[in-house]
This record gives C-alpha cells, sequence and structure tokens, in this order.
C-alpha cells in the first residue's frame, strides 16, 4: 500500500508539473488570446488535483498508513497530505466554491477600486472575505487565537503568541531606528537609469551563474510580475523583469528568484515525486530568496567583487566608485509601498498588516474602519500617513484574494534568513573574504546541506532549529539591521560592520 | 446528458492542452535536466486522456445520446468519440500495454541501428510489431482488406482498394516523368547558404504574416524537428529550423508548419471544447501544410512579389535573379531520403512505403526480406538504390513508433492539395494575380470557408467534395506536377503553366 501511496502522489505532482508550466507560460511567452482559454484548462486541472488531494483513496492511505511505516519520508508525506486534506475538506464544499467565487469577483473590484482610490467600492467583498476567514478558523479548529488557524496554513506551528513577542522586539527597536534614519539626507540614487535591456539580461545570467543556480535544470525569461517555480526536480525556472529606468528591479529580483530557485534545484533526491518536494513553508522558502538578495546581494564584500563585472556591462557606472554605489544601493527610509521597501523597513509594513488582520479576525476591528486604522499604523511605526487608499490599504492583493495570515511569512524570511546567516558564520568564518573573492559556493554548500536539501520534510522551526542550531529568534536580524544602517548613515561612530 | 457530454469532452480537451504544452515546451525550452521527469508526467497525464476515452462514462454518452439529438456538432462529436472508444478498447489491455513498452525498446534499437547501418539488430522489434499490427486489425474489425484497419486509424474510409488505384496513376505518370527529369542537369543550387539565424526568423515572421497567420493567438519558435500545435483556439504555435548551410529548411518549413496553424486558428468557434476542434485527418491536415508550402511557396507568382523582402534580408541574393532563384527552389530528382524529396518525387517515396506495408500486414513479405524489397521498390520507382539501410529501410521513425497505414496520409495531404488548389481556382481565377501583387487574403479566406472552419465535422473525403465540388481524384496533382516539371526542365515545348 506504501508503493501505491507513493505512485499516486507522483500523479498529483505529474497534474501540479502540468498546471505549474501552464502558469509559468501564461506569464512569459502564452499569445494573449490563448489566456482565457488556457484559464479554464488550468481551472480544470485544479479541479482534479483538489478530488485527488480529497479522494476516498487519499482517505484510506491517510487512515491506514500512519504507524505501519518506519520510512520517514513516509512519515512526513503522510504528515504532509493530511494537512491538505484536512484543510480542503473541513470546509463545507458549497462554501469553498462560493469562496473561489467570492475571491474571483473581489479581485476584480479591488483592481477598480485600486485604480480610483475608492475603498468603498471593494469593502462589501473584504467583508464576506473576513466573515468566510472568521468561519473558516472555526472549521479548521485551533488552539488559542482564531487567527492561528490561518497562519498554520502558510508557516506550520507559527502562532500568533510567538508572533506577538517577536513583533514587538521589531518594534521596539526598529522604528526608533527608522526615525533616525529618515532625518538623514539619503545618497544620490539617479545611478540606476539607461541600462539596457539586453545588458541586464546577460548581467542577470552571470548573477545566476555565479550563485550556482544550474541552468541545464533551468531558464531565465523575461515577464512582468517576476517569480521562480520548480516544475519538476531539473526543471526550476526564474522570471525577472527588465526596467531600463532603473536596473535595481532586475539586479536584485533576479538575485532574489535565484535563492528561490536554488532551492527548489537543490532538494533532496529521496523526495521526487512526493509532497515534499518543494520547500518547507512560504516564509523558509522568502528566507532563501532574502538570503542571497540581501545578505549576499547588499553586501559591501559582494559587490567589491561583482562591482566591476557590472561596471562593464553599463559604461556609466564607470565614473560611480564602489564606495557611493554600496550606499545607493542600501538606501533606507519610511515609504508606503511594501513592494518598495527597503531591507530596514520591510518588517514594520508587515507588522502593519498582521496587526490589522489580526484584529479583524479577533472582530476588534471592522472593515469599514480600515483605511483609518492602516493610516495611524503606518503613522505609527514609519512616521507617514498614505494620501490616498490605492498607495494604503489598496496596495497588496493578498486580502482581495482571501489570504489572510500570509503576510507574517515574509517578515519571518527575514528572520529566519538572518539566524540562517549567523549559524553560517559559525562553519564559514571567512564568510566576508569568500564574497570578496567572488566565490559564492561554500556559501550555496551550506545552505544546500543544511536547508535545501531537506524540502519539507520538517517543519519550518524544526528545519530552523537544525540548521541553525538555535529556536527561532528575530534577535540576528536586530543585530544586523542595527549595525548595517547605523553604520551606513553614521549614527554613531561604529565598526563599519558589513565592510 | 448533452450537457455534461460537452463538459466532459471539455475536461478531456484541457488535459490534452496540458500535455500539448508539455511536449511544445520540451522541444523548445525545456532545460535538459527536466526531459525525463517531464516524460513522466506527460505519461500521466496521457492515462489520464486514455482513462476518460475509454471510461464507464463515455460508455454511458456513447450508448445513449446517439438518436436523442439533432445537433450536428453533438453527432459528429459522438461519432469521434465512438472512433477513439474502439480503437482503445478493442484491444486487450495487457496487449495494449505490452504494445506501448514494445515501441518504446523498438524506438531505442531503431536508433542504434539506424547509427549503425544494421538492419538485423532492429528486425526483431519490427517482427513483434508487425504482428502487433496484424492482431490489432483483427480486434478492430475491417471490410476488404486486412490493412484498411490500420489506415482508417489516420484517414477515415481510405481503403486499400482506393490507394491501389490513385498510386497506379500516380506512378504511371510520374515514374517516367522522374526518369526523364533525371537525365538533365540540375541548375547550380550553392545559394541558400550564409543567410543569419536572425535574418531567417525575421523573414519567417514576415511570410507568416503575409499568410495572415495571427500573432496574438500564436508564436514562432526555435525547434530542432519542426511542427506546427494547437493548444487552445486562442493558441496555435509554429516552430521552425534555422540552417545556416541553407535556409530553404526555415523558410519552406515555416510555410508548411504555418500551413498547419492557419488550419487550427481558424477552426469555427462552435466546435471550441470537442473532439471537433482538431483538423479532419491527418492528410487533410497535410494538405494545408502542402497547399501553402507548395501551391503559393514554390510558386513563381509568390516570389514575384516576395524574393524582393528575402533579397532585403539576405544581400547576396541581389546578385540572383528571380528566373535562377525560382528553378533553384524548384529542383526534382531521384534521392533516397523521404524527408528531403522534392515535391514531385515525394509521393513515389510514398508509394514505396505503402506496397511494403500492405504486402507485410498481407504476410506476403516477411520483416527479414525487408531492406532488399525496399531497395528493389526505389530502383523500380526512382532508378536508384541505397548504400546501406541508414538510407534506405532505417530511414523513417513510423515503423519502429509502430505507426502503420500512416504513410499514405502524406500522398494523399499533396492530393488533397491539389484538388483543392483546382477548385479555388473556379472561385478565384485570379490567383496568379494575387500571388503576384502578395494578397494573400483571398487565398487563406477561400481555405478558411472551405476548409478550416469545418475542424473535424466531416469526414476527410466528405469534407474534400464539399470544398471542391467532385470527389476525391490524383489527376489534378499529376497535372500540376506534369506541367509545371515539363516547363521548368524543358522537356517539351510548354506553355510554362507556373509562370
Amino acid at each position: 500500500m506504501e508503493k501505491q501511496f507513493y505512485s499516486y502522489m507522483q500523479k498529483t505532482e505529474h497534474l501540479k508539473e502540468a498546471a505549474g508550466l501552464m502558469a509559468w507560460d501564461l506569464r512569459t511567452y502564452a499569445p494573449k488570446k490563448g489566456a482565457a482559454g488556457r484559464g479554464e484548462a488550468v481551472g480544470t486541472l485544479s479541479e482534479m488535483i483538489f478530488e485527488r488531494e480529497t479522494s476516498e483513496e487519499m482517505r484510506s492511505f491517510l487512515n491506514e498508513l500512519p504507524g505501519r511505516t518506519d520510512n520517514k519520508v513516509t512519515e512526513a508525506s503522510l504528515r504532509e497530505c493530511r494537512r491538505t486534506f484536512d484543510k480542503l475538506t473541513n470546509v463545507p464544499q458549497e462554501e469553498y466554491k462560493a469562496f473561489v467565487v467570492l475571491t474571483t469577483q473581489s479581485e476584480k473590484a479591488w483592481e477598480e477600486a485600486k485604480e480610483t482610490g475608492d475603498f468603498q467600492t471593494f469593502a462589501p467583498y473584504l467583508k464576506d472575505i473576513v466573515d468566510f476567514q472568521r468561519r473558516y478558523a472555526e472549521w479548521k479548529g485551533y488552539e488559542g487565537e482564531k487567527y492561528n488557524a490561518l497562519l498554520d496554513d502558510f508557516e506550520p506551528g507559527l502562532t500568533t503568541e510567538k508572533i506577538d513577542d517577536v513583533f514587538a522586539k521589531l518594534k521596539q527597536e526598529l522604528v526608533p531606528l527608522v526615525e533616525q534614519i529618515s532625518t538623514k539626507k539619503n545618497p544620490p540614487a539617479d545611478l540606476f537609469s539607461g541600462m539596457q535591456e539586453q545588458d541586464q539580461a546577460a548581467f542577470s545570467q552571470k548573477i545566476l551563474e555565479a550563485m550556482h543556480y544550474d541552468f541545464d535544470a533551468g531558464r531565465l525569461d523575461k515577464t512582468v510580475h517576476p517569480f521562480a517555480i520548480g516544475l519538476n526536480s531539473g526543471d526550476v525556472r526564474v522570471t525577472t523583469k527588465y526596467d531600463e529606468n532603473d536596473f535595481r528591479t532586475a539586479v536584485f529580483g533576479t538575485i532574489h528568484e535565484g535563492g528561490h530557485a536554488l532551492y527548489e534545484q537543490n532538494i533532496g533526491a529521496d523526495l521526487y515525486g512526493t509532497l515534499l518536494s518543494g520547500g518547507a513553508s512560504m516564509g523558509i522558502h522568502e528566507s532563501q530568496s532574502l538570503f542571497w538578495e540581501n545578505f549576499v546581494g547588499r553586501h559591501y564584500a559582494f559587490w567589491k567583487s561583482y562591482y566591476p563585472l557590472l561596471q562593464d556591462a553599463h559604461e556609466p557606472l564607470k565614473n560611480v566608485p564602489l564606495d557611493s554605489f554600496y550606499p545607493a544601493v542600501n538606501q533606507a527610509g519610511p515609504s508606503l509601498i511594501r513592494i518598495e521597501a527597503d531591507e530596514l523597513t520591510y518588517c514594520l509594513h508587515i507588522i502593519l498588516r498582521y496587526e490589522l488582520e489580526k484584529a479583524l479576525i479577533r472582530g476588534e476591528l471592522e472593515v469599514d474602519d480600515l483605511p483609518e486604522a492602516w493610516a495611524d499604523k503606518m503613522e505609527e511605526l514609519l512616521g507617514i500617513r498614505p494620501e490616498n487608499d490605492s498607495e494604503g490599504v489598496l496596495q497588496d492583493v493578498h486580502w482581495p484574494a482571501g489570504m489572510f495570515g500570509y503576510f507574517p511569512s515574509y517578515a519571518f524570511g527575514y528572520i529566519y534568513a538572518a539566524q540562517l546567516k549567523e549559524a553560517m558564520l559559525q562553519d564559514l568564518p571567512e564568510f566576508n573574504e569568500l564574497l570578496e573573492e567572488g566565490n559564492l559556493t561554500p556559501v550555496k554548500e551550506w545552505l544546500t546541506e543544511n536547508v535545501h536539501r531537506h524540502g519539507r520534510l520538517m517543519d519550518p522551526e524544526e528545519l530552523l532549529k537544525s540548521a541553525s542550531g538555535w529556536e527561532m529568534t528575530p534577535e540576528p536580524l536586530i543585530r544586523y539591521l542595527t549595525d548595517k544602517y547605523t553604520a551606513l548613515y553614521n549614527l554613531k561612530e561604529s565598526e563599519e560592520v558589513d565592510k
């Protein structure tokens, strides 16, 4: 029966591979007139996947197999299949269908509302979505906070209680730091425009190669909203966006997606064809992309070796010394839009959303009061207020898409990444020197050994503990940001930590 | 129940769309390390399609629906579903599985045998395949010749009796014509090399645009073995190959695949999501690609308008007058390899294969005697003998892949195309003038009106009769080839038909 279970999982994975390729194609090469038909076909495949994940056959695997195996891959696969099965079957089928329809309508209403800045036209949909989330939490069940049920879908094991503790520490340290920095003048940042698309593409390719992204098991393509996607163990693709007005979009975007892709390319062969052949969680996945984007890609030592390559690809930079370039790509300060935020302020954008979500689910905040609450929180955390809802409460797709409990994963991705970085330094004390030499091999190998190869075998916190040696804590991130930005903005006589 | 039938068909079409995209991707952009996993995933989807095509649900549609509808799309869809159902269920399941394994092994053995030229290592597999084909014909059932059962899978309604009659006429006219031409000296053909890949790509794009291929509902990509593929009604893709040593590969290959793609792009909207949304048969599909490749693309008048465009794309051609270029792209004469054959000799290559297949299925020829029989036929039809089996009996993938009864479709594609051309001339007597002006719109519209839009609504011969006004006959093809090549090779005082 164990053999049948593997064969059953593999077929589901094959359907996911097909749906994944269709999604990749839609966002890269598909002609526009095929999009509507393609959407329907993806819908059919999603339905088939749903049916397999919730079938009677799956139920019998889940009932019969546990306890009858000592294979840890089987055990962990059963755990993941059970999680999916419960998640999908806890919701009454009629409610689930209605929710799918609701989110489709809601996303449409949101797009229009974002265009016009009119929150009130979107509010009725959001009310229904929040209402569904509250009921969903009840169907699913939870311990402690109701919101924990939602968190668990994205970051298994994470709770409101843990988040409150971690976010309190972050706020305490970061809010005053951002406040101090916002009084400082940023270095000039007009050096990012004018790099030709093909030069950005060539440089992106070189950076991915330096990261040991395997081009025989992947590709780099152009898209509008960049993503990485693992189709099978030998096919993990990166997409990026080329903005001739700002090459940072491509450079840091490619490194970020490359971090996701490296994870998927290096999952252990023993996990192929099982539900464990993906990343451990949203947060752990994000830790990999952020590790490369920030802890490598925004590091002074990294640019010491790779800046000449960038200068070769874009002549005007030959007049810009590294010591001007480095602070320019590490500018920080309060801003309104999350996806444009810098690494220092990013977590504060997440904390804002988390506190509002929690209050909505608790019933302590009503949807109608959300725009005001958003602006107030923004002021409290970042010292600025949005002028309209488009650059405030309407900016993200997550709520219209019905994703509550997702945002904290982003912040925990940072926290995990910083913790992994400190752990890595114990094994690779020569980290800075390696980057200066442009040798990223040991960095990639450490991540593969400690994170990538395990796929979804462990829950996120268990994996983090196994990789770093200690429990999850925000201290490494606080240390990293405090030290780096204190030095960058000369907030005191500093040891120039990052240089 | 009719509604459920449509919904059922549509879901199967969605799975085919997914499998089609995976196949396209494998042959264009997929990284090599993903190929093995992708192959398995395609296998899973094929299995799921097979299950749907032969399911109990399908059986009940086929039992309940006929006679209960007067919708001709439903009726024709039921006819096609029945054809597939019978084809797949007539074979005992164990035999079918064994055959799939056999063809996989056989293709592998064939690849090696082709490499070394050693037919004997491949012969045992081919014996088993021929044996299966004979049994398959019995399971399926047939009237008259056993071989008719095989033909029906590719060209419904075509029979050995009809082919024998048609091929006898072709042989009678073409064998002496080829013999005459083979004594003539061909014009120099060293003008096809040196055109850069990007120039070939740009020219290919322009020709597709001139043919009214819709780039908003398709794409042109590069591949090794060119093909066109319809994924859904708004997504029909063309692939081509760029050979810098010979631009004819790309130019005529693109026009050929463009002909297939135009067909799929212009199937009536009422057929979307049904089994009728493809071409009527292999032969009718081939008639569309050959119409464009030969009756348009090798026509003097076509080059009168498009040759300057090609000369702009490839400077050296500016020294080659049209009156030298035209005969150079219409060279004919005996050759050993089917896929490199010209339009005059092509049918003789098919007749050779047909006669051998028929004899094998009848039991009048044994596999061991095949190489000798091949060489003898080659000499009889084309006056030349292969020096080894690689350029003889081992050249095609069809037999190793288990496709018997397929080859005649190619010749009938020519026959249909020539017949459509004569019918078109009745409606568009100004055909030559249109081509000279570079105006391909009326040609494309005629084909859409009379062929494309009907999809698989009619059987091939019915469609041909409806489009051309008369029964299938090889006379138009014989007239076309005789007139054109008599003039081109000055075989007698001619009227220069094609010019």
